[in-house]
């Protein structure tokens, strides 16, 4: 046990009118929301990346957080892995996510970053069964270092392509072996900074022909699990080709791989590509290829992807909503994609973070299967669209443009409309808040 | 003949240094680019909704034109269509465009809005016989009248869907009437304002649908024209299916109309969109549904859709690139969409504002074809990507994820990053421009 | 009595479970709150325009609501006053607002246009006798007409500017008679398209003297509600020279103002401006420049104001928060200067519309007043700037650069940053949601 | 000699129409325009943090650029000057300009940090004596080490702001010492990142303070240069109190200041407050209070801050017409805080980053030069306020608000909107671009 957490004791639920911050007031992991237990709807997970390895720095400024795990050696790495695991037995939450270069020190050669990583995995392999916490998903990390500078799949010079694959490879491997649910990739640099000196055309082919790879080398080893493209318009890029969900379908469809890849949708993400994340979720949903999310809140304000943890369960209510309408995770969670503001520096606000964040969720998630449960919007939405039901229109999306348009003057058709009843079912929504 | 533009004489090319304001300085129809006429080029078109039907209103204030044919009668139209074709000789571009709702009067019964239409082809029809030029490509116009207010294709109520087919039908027909060389579909209420009334599945089902009548009654009619959708993310709509180029790109897939259908970009929607022009009209051609442009610039500044005229032809010159690159238009044109500022209330200043976004296209697309035709920024892109014409590098795009990966260990590859000369080629643009 | 609101009975107060669309779950006029009733918190007031006057235009479509009061003539406008009073008496809110073009008809002359407004405002002193809605502010309508097209006080033509002053004063006098609380001015055409053509300095010069006539008028005829300026970054105009709260600020105190005149604050344009609304209200505040509130809410993902309901408590929370902590209102209040979206047709939408934002409202200022009679949070916040009460700081700001710099050294002072608890305190705010 | 720069040349003039990379196409120092030498108009200065102390990294990625002097010694430092200077030999650029941070290590206290400083500014003087290049500017580094984190002025710690004015004091006595013509001010975390831990009236009370101690001292040791703020909205910060030229000018009228404190614009800054360049400066010359400029660009697809290299002379051409309106620059120049692209890596692309900004700016200089001494477009705009010329509208301005009203009726006055131009006015740009 390191001491990093000493005093503070396992979050537990006490019920909204707690004033005892060290405490759950929504997230209640037993507590039977639509039939499931909170926990299985949920699916929280802790990213290793914001919690465990990140100094605080921001573009004017480097590090403000004192962590004693930080430095590139593999002793620091493994009491890195301990605090976690302490965090993450404080929190309760079932599940985690890491890059590599989150939890092992980059080698001198890629020979020793796989052995650093190798190493780690064993380690966070024993943790695991010492510790309720699962892995939610793995990946790479093929933005940090200047290698990839330029791109991984998609870089000029195919070394680097080959160094990705290598990478790639690594981490599914790290992934399968700790019993990972998905892997996931997120295209950072697969994109490019100005189009002087890009060849669009083939990078998109190098990006799709590497993700058929990665599908490909998923069957062969046997994981079960799901492959999550995470979209992104630009940051750190100009422009990032999984820019949003809609563009990440096209490219799916484009190699054959609508059936094989899904999303991990991010809230900050959603809104840098000018989208609601319930946007970007009930769409994914509607093309079958919602997986999994990255819960946080973006600064509307601020024109970068701030990352904060989420704090207006009004606001999520319509992600969650979208997501249970979808049914839910199958291989997805919720994963806490969000960081501490830089001037947090104490271990309290790691920890309160994220029980206010698990709050904001499970408040969110209550309100949504309530309004769920009633019906009440889904009887709206049904009653608006409800002249398709009948045989005429549906007649119509069988036959001709010509036999559509032949109904207006052989009706005499003279469409009055309907109010769209935007405010009241604003209103509507607000008694289940 | 009208007298609404008396006084003021065909414009002709007079040189980058006339100081005459009535002349061109660089737009020179018959001047050789790249072993083809400038006019053949740029493909001009005059839209006829921002010149001769918008009557400068703004969210926060009515009209400010004074146009003498402003009015529902069918006379008025004629003049409307008059004072348009003198327009076009004093400006000598080859092309024009236009809604339905823009060189008719809207009938009190579809019959009588299809009769007014059929009327007023039949007089632009005689137009175009007497003078130059030609219709590019027409549309209908689905989003202002209150029956599209929630939709046309995706309309809730399938009486709605029955009535754009019968629209589009008639402006089909229309187009292939006059000889257009495309038919544009702009959906700009085919979205949502808010997801709590919509059912996001069913209207883009109900839009491929159409999409695919549309096309299959383009064969019928024997059209020979392109079908182009225009995209655009935002505006009237909170949210517009038709999102950008990588968004219909996606959506053409899922309906299988990827061959048959291409786009139509306008700048002003990329910017909304988070994109650059350059970006959408390369993606577009990568993808092989690049179709035509509408011309005008956005201010930066402002979250609208400004639909100014072109007057930076260094940033143009970035466009033309990509699509000369491309391969230049087809059936596809420059299209101002860009409208006089509302205070511009002047005969001249719709003369002038054309004159000068022509200039502006001329003079960027002379730097393009320079640039092009040196082979300089052709020959440092293919330099960077050198790598890739390797059969090694090739090889691993057909093998294995394994197989890629090997090469890092068999080979020690240890990716060393090359500069990506941003700034240089930023200057070597400059010296074309 | 007209039948516009058939049926619907005043709105009461049922609490927050009731099911009833018809009633209020939140705001209770007598409830107290912080030793004062809730209405005399809110102040809520509805705005002509949007409600009465607006008809469902947006740049891309024309009218979709049929109110049968639309059109020119005073017996129309009477009817609309009828149908407006008819609402105020449902809702009970206590104040209204209007410019000069919401009521009457616009004359062929300044003359006949004066005498249409002295006519409804004397139609208005009636109904304000016989109910209980009184007016909260009244204002000219400078940007609809096109004669205002390139600006009122800032306008090129002096003519326009005397135009201004005729209408400001028949709009003060009118606001005056009906014992109006606030007199506002909102530039929408005070600022320019283009710097090219815009005299920056004597456009500014020239709107600070008009609003200094503005204030010495106010004091002649003895008004003694107060002057606001209601900043708004841009839209109609590409800048408008009341930019935001800091802008209107420096504009003032530059023509000797900021006793004088203060702010009326919109959500909305707060946003367009890049700041949250509880900045500009806390901004003003500590400037001693607050007055009063535009209350809507705006579309993050819209880069054009969107005046909507407000539905969100928990982000209006943090407004009122502000306004509170200011002292609450003196002769302001909170207007809705929202609109119905123009799919919303029925006389229902425009009551419920209102309903759901005076319900969140009235939740939003419950949370802050509890948050604020708790203590908790202006306790963390005094704990965080408690270094400074101490001497020795307070003598730094009286001293010089030097004696500040001199104690590093004397005193061997590094400064241990200490956290922010950014996340805590929301938190914090949460348990009061 | 550091070989760094090996084989380049000093770079010369040599006209538009050279292809030679290391050329000035535009820059020509001695060429006289409006009566006054390029070099004295354009005072280009280099940023050294950019240039010597950048290493390459973005949020989501590490170090890029090898530099031989990157390290934390004073030896290092020295090297670091000996490029730098190097560098400027080969620009020939006349100024320079740099934060303590970027020149010196930062020492274990502040009296090691003030001692390697005053070394190192030793160091600076000498190379200056045998080099062409002057101090622009110097500037203390408030926001990278984490004490400064909450603010350096605006810290809640006292201690902060007696470290502040020790560090300020001591760049201010260095700036003196080295002839520096300007002290700048940017205070990057001089704001806030919430609301919620922050005291806005007592931060920017502290704020006006500290600027008034910097002014006293200023006159205390006789720096007869101009104290600068250099105004941005955010980034770091979420809200930083400088949000803009506007804003900037209401906090000097507000502490007294604004006979003493000018601006420093940047146009990135401006582009994420919401304005162009251009704007800013023409509105700070208005208020007299136009100092300096940073030079670079925006991305305007991207929400943050991208520092790149000017590279469209069309776009600054309008900022330097306001620079040259204002009459030219006095104590301030044109300091390229730009940024090479992390992927530039080699050292011709830092030299030929800062030839092409010169370029752009050069070539906007003459084409700014030449439309104001043509006096084209500075009739068009007196003619447009001709109106306000006579002596009934000056009366308008001395007189009451009833006296300006009074003229509506008595002169029978229905103003009629006259065109504004804007496309003629964007043409004839053109012909000077």
């Amino acid at each position: 046990m390191t001491d990093f957490f000493k005093g503070i004791a396992p979050i537990r639920h006490e019920g909204p009118e707690t004033a005892n911050e060290f405490a759950f007031r929504h997230y209640n992991p037993d507590e039977i929301v639509l039939g499931k237990r909170m926990e299985d709807h949920l699916r929280f997970a802790v990213a290793y990346w914001h919690s465990f390895a990140w100094p605080g720095g921001d573009p004017f400024g480097g590090q403000t957080f004192d962590r004693p795990w930080f430095g590139d050696t593999m002793d620091l790495a493994r009491m890195k892995a301990d605090v976690a695991f302490e965090m993450f037995d404080i929190l309760g939450q079932p599940f985690y996510c890491f890059h590599d270069a989150d939890v092992r020190p980059e080698g001198a050669t890629f020979a020793e970053s796989k052995r650093n990583l190798d190493e780690i995995v064993d380690y966070l392999g024993q943790k695991q069964e010492a510790h309720k916490a699962r892995l939610l998903w793995g990946t790479a990390n093929l933005f940090s270092h200047r290698r990839f500078m330029a791109g991984a799949a998609t870089n000029p010079d195919p070394d680097v392509y080959a160094y990705a694959a290598a990478t790639v490879k690594a981490n599914m491997d790290a992934t399968h072996r700790l019993g990972g649910q998905n892997y996931v990739l997120w295209g950072g640099r697969e994109g490019y900074e100005t189009l002087l000196n890009t060849d669009l055309k083939a990078e998109r082919q190098h990006a799709g022909r590497f993700l058929q790879q990665v599908v490909e080398y998923k069957h062969k080893i046997g994981f079960k699990g799901a492959i999550l493209i995470e979209p992104k318009p630009q940051e750190p890029s100009k422009h990032q080709y999984d820019y949003d969900v809609a563009t990440v379908y096209g490219f799916l469809v484009e190699f054959g791989l609508e059936k094989e890849v899904k999303v991990n949708i991010e809230q900050g993400h959603a809104i840098l590509a000018g989208h609601s994340f319930e946007h970007e979720i009930a769409l994914a949903a509607s093309l079958g290829i919602f997986g999994s999310i990255d819960m946080n809140r973006n600064d509307y304000q601020s024109g970068w992807d701030t990352d904060q943890f989420p704090n207006n369960h009004a606001e999520k209510a319509l992600a969650f909503y979208e997501i249970l309408r979808a049914g839910g995770y199958t291989t997805g969670g919720t994963n806490f994609d969000a960081k501490l503001r830089r001037q947090s520096l104490d271990a309290e606000d790691l920890i309160l973070a994220h029980v206010g964040g698990m709050d904001t969720c499970a408040r969110a998630l209550k309100c949504a299967a309530a309004l769920l449960e009633s019906g009440e919007l889904e009887a709206a939405r049904k009653a608006r669209y409800a002249g398709w039901d009948t045989p005429a229109a549906k007649a119509m999306l069988v036959g001709t443009l010509e036999q559509a348009a032949a109904r207006v003057t052989a009706e005499g058709i003279e469409p009055e409309p309907r109010s769209g009843r935007q405010e009241r079912l604003e209103n509507l929504w607000n008694r289940y808040l």
